[in-house]
């Protein structure tokens, strides 16, 4: 609806142009015609006959053409009424730039619920308010108060904040990088970052996609959306507003409600998309993702003309996570034939200070033909006798169209007349090491992403009909929280392996249920007004004979009367003491944002405490049940550490997918954790101890 | 000796002069013309009369005048007879830029001994081999091969690369800062860091000491150099060579071998020394230090044109830190009289998109002028209607000189015309937010590291004598490790807790010594040949009457004959079981670089599989102990979490101060660690359940 007009229009009104530069009304019709738009402009100004040279209207109405799109910046005050004589006038795409909206308090909300409705009413799109504009350099469209025209190329830039966006033009025009579409969404009351993203995957002239966000406006639309685009073409977002004083800042400004990192972190994982940590990174990354290659392995060969940097090199790889790669035989003796002595064959190869051109064709051109080495570094250190310009044309020759170079440029002033040669060649350059190390590592993490084998998430045969049966029961009881009991029955229906137990009204009921499951056993009150059992001493265990069953049947029911009068006691639960092991806890809990995200971490301090556990949006499949355990700190536990034998991790990892699938199953179980679950060695299965859950009370 | 002649002398040879540009015994006889240079130039090369229309000498014993400082450029081969002819003209200090020595392998090693020894016996100063050279600008010499000269100004530089020497005069001059001396260090055959640390503290003109290193020479010197410069002036490092992959790389460069990191970073700590994590950040602190004061306090205001960075630096500060300044109402109220509708005014302070330099000058004002302000950053996105120059003189008139500001200006293409009125203004700027918080960061660490309080090390009353003595008994035995026993009987003379207990060699004996410290006891074999007690079993606890004692007697020693016939076993160490409690580990172990280096973490996996320990250098004070404890990521588990009362962190401080004493009297002792040292709640004495020691057979 609309978006052909509002990336395509072959008319464009602006209501609010003016005739004095410094205005936005003046900037949006003076870039419509510097940037070349070849439709119909029809600039909209109660007081003025002429913008610009261009006949201006005093209403829009006067005006007897089609109107694709309408651009409005006029006082937030004016909007509605700019807005109803552009849908008069058949306008099927706005963008408004006005600001003063939600941004401003209740009253600029206000208005701007208005403004949605007034454009959903009559099918419109809008675009904003507090807007930038939108660019399409294949359509020769500037509708924008920006500075300049972008250069046309393949990057498409969606920015939640305008002056993010203008600096992302900057970049791109600094770096001599083209872009496609630039839309500057603004407060997103119609069109947000899903519906671009969207029109993005369509768009053959958008090769990478670059974005600023605040926050989400859909979490499993964006999941769903950015996968779609990330399988065709890299998309790397910043997302501000990460930090109780970011967030804070972003409900000043755009009055977006940033969600939980962790989650964002998992959704942008899951969708392939390339997280950017700041908006240096989001440069450094999407202008390697713009000219090179996607590396297709972590092996790295590192070309220097200063040791030092060489050395810095490495320690940026090692800590990245990235191999310096073991050259192979052949390069090594080809190199040592034609360097001179006292250069260094190893990786990094270190052509020294006076290395000429020629000298770093031919240690480029071996490094990137050796099999061994996925990508190549080239590092220019700027000494009295090095050519810059001559160089840079000297590599660029042997740019490999597999393989990515990445180049690394010091000191930057003395070769600015070799930054156009770069861009000419396609190659990304950095001042530092460390930030080039940075980019190849993103491609690599986006190559192995899309390489990825296809997401097969197991179903395993599982008794749906009773964990129905059971939730449809727990919701008649308008009690949103299951007690240990029925959440183990709920788990033991899906497989899960939970000790045998029975409810017991009395002590002589108790005392037979111990003898059918078998001494040692557990007990537990039951009851639905105490959740945390043991804060009441509501648990014993290692009971091993008939007395002590009797006796602790007592004391528990004595103990609740006493310390909880008012709780309805249901029995008491006598259970099989289970099998010791190492204990972890597997939960989830459904993110408003995202929906259910599964976490993984082991027992006591280590998640309450130390906050180590790994997170993953369900459903999950084998590998990504396996990559979350191997995402904790402690992990080596698992495997066994301090000479102990490991755990199945393999169980483990079962368990969470038996978790994923049961809480995809089940939407209306808004929080699951088992704690502990108990693992054992190599063949043994992993057994709920406790556990607990809490259902939303209406179907979602 | 040589200093001045080194950093001031009257009269330079140029061993290896040079008539073809590209060389380096041209490029320096080319800078030193170029630099201004007042005293005398003296080329020499056997080959010409003329370089750049000086008279150039055949042989340096031909020249009659004095020759101060000698610059050899000549092959390595050469290089000996080149020393020996400019210390045969009297000269006293010596640049070799000549490379391959020590980097290229064995035989250049050899000559660059040779080097040294030769510079050593006839006292003369030598920098390198491998030096770019020096540079003084207060006294207009460029003895180098660099491109420039620099300005002059209150930055020294030393650099253990010559590329990144390069790389860090380049940025000076970018950034208009102006250098005093400039010093490659090179291979560092005789004057290294220390050295030149050493005669920075006495420059007047050095304000700001900036240094790339790879290695160090002698760790405890440098702490105590760097200390004594980083009191008077900051310093800078960045240190590369921090990984496997790294150091591998850098042994390659310049033959450094560098330590290990965490004893560098708590090295650093100690010294004040503010380490740079890469060498854009070693620039982006230095020019905000050599710019602007330090800050008094944590607390930041930011004014923005642009809402979007306002929440990437509210981010910033959030995760270095630091504080977004909650502003005073009197800021708030006269904010809200200035800036029009839909301007933020909390803090990030937004003035909108269309800020004219009034605008910000008054938001920069009122910030700075607000008492709940320590530092202001100050963010300027251009957007079309944005006047960049004028914006920063607006600014730059509002310069506190008691307080840091420091200024983002996104997109530098656009504002290039503003960079000159930034450095002219003493404002250091920074192309995003993340990089303006990280060096204000540094600053803020510095200041607070300047503001410390006198490090008072307190010295315990302790049995220093009776130590003395089980060392010395120790050394003759001939034996490194000390056992348990003995290793207790010197923390117990240091007035450390340790359980009451008793040798016995028979039965009888052991319940003797049992009944004499009271049930339950301990029982542990004592052997110098076993370390690891309970690897063989070695170890019973709980022992509650002297029937168990007997037969624990007995069972340990035939245990012992069976499982370790060649151990002699001194007997069975009976002790008094130690109360519960928090089990930590308190340990020292000597770096070869650093000295005494003191250990915390807590017990068990906390140190061996996660890694989460403290480090700081002996001896420590009262303090610094109490930072260690809260330098872990497990220290809210001492504080007291999930419910338990807390144990008596200070204690364990008073602990790790008499560990530092020990350490510190006695540099016999290589290791040492109480594991675990046991902790209960305040006012309960941590006991020393386990412990270990080595001594390093001869006096240091």
């Amino acid at each position: 609806m609309g978006f052909s007009e509002l990336l395509y229009p072959e008319s464009i009104a602006v209501i609010g142009a003016s005739r004095k530069p410094g205005k936005a009304g003046y900037a949006v019709v003076d870039n419509l015609l510097k940037g070349g738009f070849q439709g119909e402009i029809i600039p909209v100004n109660r007081e003025v006959d002429e913008v610009l040279g261009l006949k201006c209207y005093r209403d829009l109405s006067s005006y007897e053409g089609e109107v694709d799109l309408s651009v409005i910046a006029v006082p937030a005050g004016n909007v509605i009424d700019a807005v109803e004589s552009a849908i008069g006038a058949g306008t099927k795409a706005l963008v408004v730039i006005s600001a003063a909206f939600k941004e401003s308090g209740p009253e600029g909300a206000e208005l701007e619920r208005q403004l949605a409705e007034l454009c959903l009413e009559n099918r419109v799109c809008l675009l904003g308010p507090k807007s930038l504009g939108v660019i399409n350099t294949h359509h020769k469209m500037n509708a924008s108060f920006t500075k300049h025209m972008p250069h046309s190329g393949g990057i498409s830039v969606l920015s939640e904040s305008g002056g993010v966006c203008t600096a992302i033009m900057d970049w791109a025009a600094a770096r001599h990088l083209g872009l496609a579409k630039v839309v500057s969404i603004g407060n997103k009351a119609d069109l947000n970052e899903i519906d671009l993203l969207d029109q993005f995957v369509k768009d053959d002239q958008t090769k990478v996609v670059v974005g600023y966000l605040e926050g989400i406006s859909s979490g499993d639309e964006f999941v769903k959306v950015a996968e779609s685009v990330a399988v065709l073409k890299p998309v790397v977002i910043y997302r501000a507003g990460i930090t109780q004083a970011g967030v804070r800042a972003a409900c000043l400004h755009t009055g977006s409600r940033p969600g939980a990192n962790i989650a964002y972190a998992a959704a942008f994982k899951r969708a392939g998309v390339i997280q950017a940590e700041s908006l240096e990174a989001l440069f450094d990354y999407a202008t390697a993702l713009a000219m090179q290659p996607l590396p297709r392995g972590d092996r790295v060969a590192v070309v220097t003309n200063a040791g030092g940097l060489g050395v810095m090199a490495s320690d940026a790889l090692e800590l990245a996570g990235m191999r310096v790669a073991a050259l192979d035989e052949r390069t090594c003796t080809a190199l040592k034939e034609q360097l001179p002595a006292g250069a260094s064959i190893g990786n990094p190869i270190d052509i020294l200070g006076d290395a000429d051109p020629d000298r770093y064709a031919m240690a480029v051109e071996l490094a990137q033909n050796d099999t061994a080495v996925n990508a190549t570094i080239v590092i220019l250190a700027p000494h009295a006798m090095t050519k810059p310009a001559e160089t840079i044309r000297a590599i660029a020759a042997h740019v490999h169209s597999e393989k990515p170079m990445l180049v690394v440029v010091l000191g930057s002033a003395d070769v600015m007349p070799g930054r156009e040669e770069l861009a000419r060649a396609n190659l990304p350059d950095y001042p530092f090491p460390e930030r080039a190390v940075a980019a190849l590592k993103a491609m690599h993490q986006y190559a192995t992403w899309r390489a990825r084998p296809p997401r097969v998430v197991t179903r395993f045969p599982v008794n749906r009909r009773r964990v129905e049966r059971l939730v449809l029961r727990q919701v008649r009881t308008g009690r949103q929280e299951f007690g240990e009991v029925r959440a183990k029955e709920i788990l033991r229906a899906y497989d899960f392996t939970v000790p045998e137990g029975y409810l017991a009204k009395d002590a002589v009921a108790a005392i037979e249920a111990a003898e059918r499951v078998g001494y040692p056993v557990a007990m537990k009150i039951v009851s639905p007004d105490i959740i945390h059992k043991s804060d009441v001493g509501g648990v014993k265990l290692h009971l091993s004979d008939p007395e002590q069953v009797q006796d602790t049947y007592d004391l528990l029911s004595l103990r609740i009367q006493r310390r909880a009068p008012e709780a309805r006691l249901e029995g008491i639960y006598i259970e099989k003491m289970c099998p010791l092991g190492l204990e972890v806890v597997v939960g989830m809990r459904r993110d408003p944002q995202f929906g259910p995200m599964l976490m993984f971490g082991l027992g006591g301090i280590f998640v309450e405490e130390l906050k180590d556990e790994a997170c993953y949006l369900a459903p999950i499949t084998a590998d990504e049940a396996m990559q979350m355990l191997m995402g904790t700190r402690s992990y080596r536990l698992l495997e066994g550490a301090r000479g102990q034998a490991g755990v199945d991790v393999s169980a483990i990892a079962k368990g969470m997918q038996r978790m994923s699938q049961l809480v995809t199953d089940f939407p209306q179980i808004s929080e699951l954790e088992i704690n502990p679950f108990t693992v054992g060695e190599a063949g043994s299965e992993p057994v709920v101890v406790d556990a607990r859950m809490i259902i939303s009370g209406v179907n979602q």
